[in-house]
């Protein structure tokens, strides 16, 4: 593996990964209504950074073999939907408006998945944590919805 | 060029420019004292959706290429940083907080323009005018902070 291109796709999960700590969980998400089988608050950035260095390792492995463009081109879209789910969640408090984009994530994840592992094993295996792990967020996304059905957005422009 | 590679570079440029919409430019901006060489508002949309459809050709052409690592890990930065900047500027309202994350596009960019070059001409032209647009959103911010020293950022944590 070249360690520079791991950097690289590390410096861009940086990027996507900041928002965490832009768009912290506060006393807004502590009043939502959770289902029970919701995670312990600290396994969120536990569970985040492990991602985030697994799948910088299957892109610094899948960006060296030749034919990886679809790899590549799904690499972008599941970052660029990471980048912008934290924001409308936490930020904009779009419990429906958010739906789509973790949809959006999910699909990327497993255009990661599919392609990285027909490119190597060890890259397409770095994705499935991260398949299993958007999968729960939009199960969690969808119960917390329903769960919280008269949850208004935060109006930016009356602010 | 591919055409579905294209698209789905498209797609990530997609998570990127819907920030724009999801955090529009309202009061507050309006509010804000600019540089007299501040660009209408109509050649904002304009100028991102005319990069946007540059850098998924620029894309979709690298990613047909072999030895495309770098370009393809900097493309992948960038639509980081992209969608990153938009919620922390008109959702946080951060100006100061917002540059590190336009200094750090602007990198991202300046690495997509010289390693698309490497590999194909029209790829690096592609990035060309975007990396133009950058560095006056770069002026742009810098200029806006030194304006409006007492702007505050959005304490969502209040609200």
């Amino acid at each position: 593996m070249d360690y520079l291109l791991f950097f690289l796709f590390l410096a861009a999960t940086f990027a996507a990964g900041s928002t965490g700590a832009l768009f912290p969980t506060g006393a807004w998400y502590k009043s939502l209504k959770k289902p029970t089988w919701v995670p312990r608050d600290w396994m969120f950035p536990v569970a985040w950074t492990s991602i985030y260095l697994l799948i910088s390792f299957a892109g610094a492995r899948v960006a060296g073999i030749d034919d990886n463009g679809y790899a590549m081109a799904f690499w972008a879209i599941q970052i660029a939907f990471n980048a912008l789910w934290t924001p409308v969640f936490f930020g904009l408090r779009r419990l429906k408006g958010s739906l789509p984009i973790i949809g959006g994530l999910w699909l990327a994840v497993l255009g990661c998945t599919v392609t990285h592992f027909q490119l190597d094993f060890w890259a397409g295996l770095a994705f499935v944590p991260y398949l299993v792990w958007v999968t729960i967020a939009t199960a969690l996304s969808i119960a917390m919805l329903r769960l919280n059905p008269n949850e208004k957005p935060l109006d930016l422009s009356a602010i």
